[in-house]
Parts: C-alpha cells; sequence; structure tokens
C-alpha cells in the first residue's frame, strides 16, 4: 500500500490562500483535511488537537497568524498591534506549547520596521520551510544506520504527522526507503495514547514500509532474541550531558539494547538541546491525568476507585545512546558546537 | 474498600454439592458468581475463560470430574471408564492448560482398585486443598520481603484469579497485608490482554490494599527515580538454571531492577520448575494472535492492513533475579534438592 497521507500541515495558494491541517483525531480510520480560512478555526484546531506535535503546531500557528490579520485588514500603522492580538489568541489555545510561543515571537519579530501583511506570510512560510529543511537534514544524517534487511524498532511518533516534514526518529527511515533500502519496522504501540498504534503505524504503512505493532513490553524479549537490528527514537528535551526525556517507555527499550550491544539512537533538531540543563534529572516530567490508563476509548477499563500513576515521559541516561541523530549531523556529547553552530533564529 | 472478592473457584456442600466459579469474563465491572451442576457447564466456563490461571483451571477440572461421574450414575465397575470419559471432554476444553491434564490424571491415578465417586472427590478435594496450602507457603515465604512503607511493583496477575488461594506474586502482599504491614503497589496494566488493570488491581483494591495502575512502559522510570522498593512477579516456566518465562514486560523491568540495585523477585510454586530445561533459551515463547493488540475492546486501534508481533511471554535470565520465592522457602539456583524433596504426585 503506498497511498501517502495528505500533508500534516500545508498552504495552499498565495497570500490570499488557505490553510489545510489533517485532522488527526479522526486518524487512523479517517482522513480528512481541514481548510481553514480564518483564525478562529486554526485556534479550535490546535485545542482539539487536529494538529499535534511541536514542530507542526508551531507552523500551523504562523499561518494562523497570516489568516488572523488578513481578515482584520488592519491600517499599515496597526498592523503590529493587531498582530500582537491574534498571537495572543493563538497561544491562548495551547499555552504550555514551546513552538507556539516560539514561532509567533518569529513572525512578530519578522515585522521590523514597516509592518506589512506580507512580511508576516514570508516568515510563516520561512518557518515551514526550516521545520522541513529539519525533518530532511536529520532523514539525510540518519538514513546510512539502516542496512538492506534491518529491523527498526521505534516508539511513540517522531513522524511526518509531529512535524511539518518528515519528522525526527522517522525521518532516516522515509530518506532510506526513498533511496530504495527494504527494512521493515516494529512500532510499540505507546499506551496510554496509542501513538504508535494510530499514527506510526499509518504513516509507515502508507508510505509502503512494512510495520508491526508491538506491545510496550515486547521490544525488550525481542531485542534480546535478536529480532531488532537498532532503535532509533525521538526527544522531546535533551540535557547538556546528552540525558533525553522522550516517552515513556523509552528507557527500558535503551536498557535492552546495552544488554545485547544493539544500537540506540536518539533522532532530534539541535533546537531540542536545552543547554541550561546539565543532566537528565533536571528535566521536568510531566504527569497527566490518570483517566488515560483507567480508561481506554471512553470505557472504563480498571476497577472504580481505582486511579493510576502517568508520567508522560522518561529519561535515557546519555551512556545507552549509541549517537544523536540531529540536523546537523551523528553527535555524541558535548553538544556545545553544535549547538552555537546551528541555532535557529529566536529559538 | 475491603468488599472481599468471592472465591475464584470453591465447593459448596458435601459429595452432593455444586461448584462455584466467579466468572471472571465479567470483571472487573460485574461480580458474579456461576453456580455449576453438571460437566457441561463446566466445559462451558473454563472454554469461556470465566476460570482462568493454570492452578484454578486444575481445581476447577477436578470439580468438574465429580459432577460428570455422579450426573452419569455409572455401576462401580464402570466407574473407571466412565470417569475416564468425563476427563476427556474436560481436557478438550482447554487442550493446551498443562494444569488441567495433570489435575485430571490425578483424580483419575486416585480411584485406585475400587473406583468410588467418593474417592474422586477426596481427590479433588486434596487438588483444591494442595493449591491453597501452596499459595499460603509462598505467602509465608516471601511476606518478610515486604517493609512497612514500601512500595512494590507488579506484572500481570498472579493472584487469587489465577490461582485456588491467595496467587504467586500477590501472596506474599496478602500475606503482609494481614500481619499489619501497610505498603502500597504499583500494577502495570500488561498489555495486550490488560490483566493487570482488569484482575490485579481489583484483587488489592478489594483487599484494602493502595494500588495504581501503570503503563506497561513506565515501571523503568519510576524505578530509576527510587519510587519503587522491590518488583514480584510470577513465572509460566522456570529453567534448570533459574532463567524463567513469564508475561511479556517481565525482562525489561529484571533490567532496570539490576540498573538500579532494586530488588526483583520471581514468585512461583516448586511445580513451575522445569528440571528438563537447562536454561530460558529453550523454553517455547507462544505468538498470539495479533488482533489482541490491533483491537481493542472489539474496536480497531490500528490502521487498516497494520498487523503485529504478539509474543505472550518473555525471558528473564537469572542473573537479574534476587530470588525465588517458591511453597518451600526462599530460593537460588541450583533447585535440584529443593525440588526433589517437594515435588507433588504425579505433577
Amino acid at each position: 500500500m503506498t497511498d501517502r497521507l495528505p500533508d500534516t500541515v500545508a498552504w495552499r495558494g498565495e497570500l490570499e490562500g488557505h490553510l489545510e491541517l489533517l485532522d488527526q483525531t479522526l486518524l487512523p480510520h479517517t482522513v480528512e483535511v481541514l481548510q481553514l480560512r480564518d483564525v478562529a478555526a486554526v485556534i479550535d484546531a490546535i485545542r482539539r488537537l487536529c494538529v499535534r506535535g511541536a514542530p507542526a503546531i508551531g507552523v500551523a500557528a504562523g499561518y494562523g497568524l497570516v489568516l488572523g490579520v488578513r481578515e482584520r485588514r488592519p491600517l499599515p500603522n496597526a498592523l503590529r498591534d493587531c498582530a500582537r492580538e491574534v498571537a495572543a489568541l493563538l497561544l491562548a489555545a495551547r499555552p504550555t506549547a514551546v513552538n507556539l510561543q516560539w514561532a509567533l515571537d518569529r513572525c512578530l519579530a519578522a515585522l521590523g520596521e514597516e509592518p506589512t501583511l506580507a512580511r508576516l506570510f514570508a516568515e510563516a512560510c520561512a518557518i515551514h520551510a526550516d521545520e522541513e529543511a529539519m525533518s530532511r537534514s536529520i532523514g539525510e544524517h540518519g538514513k546510512a544506520l539502516i542496512r538492506p534487511g534491518a529491523t527498526v524498532l521505534t516508539h511513540c511518533n517522531a513522524g511526518r504527522l509531529a512535524t511539518a516534514g518528515d519528522g525526527t526518529a522517522l525521518a532516516p527511515m522515509f530518506a532510506a526507503w526513498r533511496d530504495g533500502v527494504r527494512f521493515r519496522v516494529f512500532a510499540d504501540e505507546t499506551r496510554p495514547l496509542l501513538q504508535g498504534a494510530r499514527l506510526t503505524a499509518l504513516e509507515l504503512h502508507r508510505e509502503g514500509i512494512p510495520v508491526q505493532l508491538l506491545a510496550d513490553g515486547a521490544g525488550a524479549g525481542l531485542i534480546a532474541r535478536g529480532e531488532v537490528s537498532l532503535v532509533i527514537v525521538g526527544a522531546d528535551r535533551i540535557a547538556r550531558n546528552g540525558d533525553f526525556a522522550n516517552k515513556v517507555g523509552t528507557y527500558p527499550l535503551a536498557l535492552a539494547c546495552a544488554a545485547h550491544r544493539v544500537p540506540f539512537y536518539c533522532a532530534a533538531p539541535v533546537s531540542t538541546f536545552d543547554m541550561s540543563l546539565a543532566n537528565g534529572r533536571l528535566i521536568p516530567i510531566e504527569e497527566r491525568d490518570a483517566t488515560e490508563l483507567t480508561t481506554l476509548a471512553g470505557r472504563r477499563i480498571a476497577p472504580a476507585g481505582v486511579g493510576a500513576r502517568n508520567p508522560a515521559f522518561d529519561v535515557t541516561p546519555h551512556g545507552l545512546v549509541t549517537g544523536f541523530v540531529t540536523d546537523v549531523g551523528v553527535l555524541q556529547p558535548p553538544f556545545d558546537a553544535a549547538v552555537k553552530r546551528s541555532r535557529v533564529p529566536g529559538r
């Protein structure tokens, strides 16, 4: 099957065009593209998680800002204030999304001395292009890690559906596949929200890449039995020493890889490095609502009265990481030089 | 909450009595006890998984044999053949359940030279009593491992709902709790069939033991953060060197415990040791149907066309096991002496 998915985020036409978002709330069973022509619709889509993943949200917000200013038709001398107002509305849609803030700030900064809608639009397009280039670079730097006949294991979703390009952990897979390398993938289903089952499996399958789901507990046993060639995962934040936080369930995979000498890679843009944190113990771990575990598809699965601990992330120590596949190459700590060289404007 | 569950398996009355089974297909939301007065009902209950777990199935089968012979009213000289016929019917209900075969063989052997229904009933009761004693012994030998204020992590269900007593991995918890030790438990939900969420959480909660669910990938991170005092799991089969097979997801917990010096115990009766297998690589690993992962509560969660690898077990190497909590004490390999001393008749 090679019935590729529509773009996660796309702008159609020029300054008078509109935004398209793949509605991720309906995946994997229904593939529907939202046509958004005003900022209220973009805010609603961000709030309802029709678009998710930090890079994808950032790109959508940039275009949302263009739509919001365009519909308000401000006079030139009121354009900056108008843009600030619209940005505040967009930011309130998901206040903890760091990339949302970053993308909006970057657009506002681009207005410069003579604010115009065209400048805003150009900057939104530039953010989009930068994110696509980031994914492409990760893919190019990482694709050689995947040999013909390999079995790659990944966890959660760090693919096209989370970014404006080929993703992070999945980017080397898409790049290798395009080069004609044939391999297969084990995708952890990734409880509680099943991003692996719903999203990663869909992306790979639509590209024609053979993919099988695994229960989150099954990877270690398959690694022990020699059935996995390498593991590639994404990262939510990487500390200065290389310890990194990713979706809960990543750390036990790294332990199993270390025990059986299977390469374990973390794929992420350099913008994911947080050089202000000396090590992984300093990364805050979000605890999410127990209902994500006690209910499933709206039905309660746990006995009445039983709750859950639901940390969203775990921390993998740098010593277990074979390499960091980034947009500037496959790195090892220390990262200072690479981070300094590549920092994108304003991030 | 201390609204204890009914017995998993119980015989009510004497030779003219009946079998009661807690219907596990309705758990955790509905607690209903089946009253079984003929062998057809017992066969149906075993086949529909109303009763599950090797020891519980064995006990139910012994009583089922009594019911089947009783309703057929054979003459004394036809009783043995009648019992064999009924046993064959029961065995066909779940042909791969080793304990089913073992319990039926034990009942048939007990008929001796002068077969009577009373002898059959006495042996069924003896099997039941032996299983209860086994759980009690595991509990007594293991309870000292749980200190006041401890947090115990367990995986899958190895409790009352799988046995005729307090279970294996859960038996030390029930025994410690009865002694007034206060602690809490993290129960892995245990995908794909959610035995932890549905059964372990229910058993502990009904006993009043504080329990919280975890996603299967979350344990390692909590172990790393010092939030787990010890791990106790059951076993499906233990090789001569101490490598053991248990529900998939056990091995990564053992790796995390070893990395952070957290005690990791395997609790199982001595009957679980398979001295014919030199090590864990020789333990066959059942691969179950992909639909257990691709669907949930009857609804498809994976994209159409995507399958799964679904190994039911993984193997934990003996080097990661702090001790084996058995009905004859807390053991370390080699197990030969303990196994020889304790072998129950015919097993």
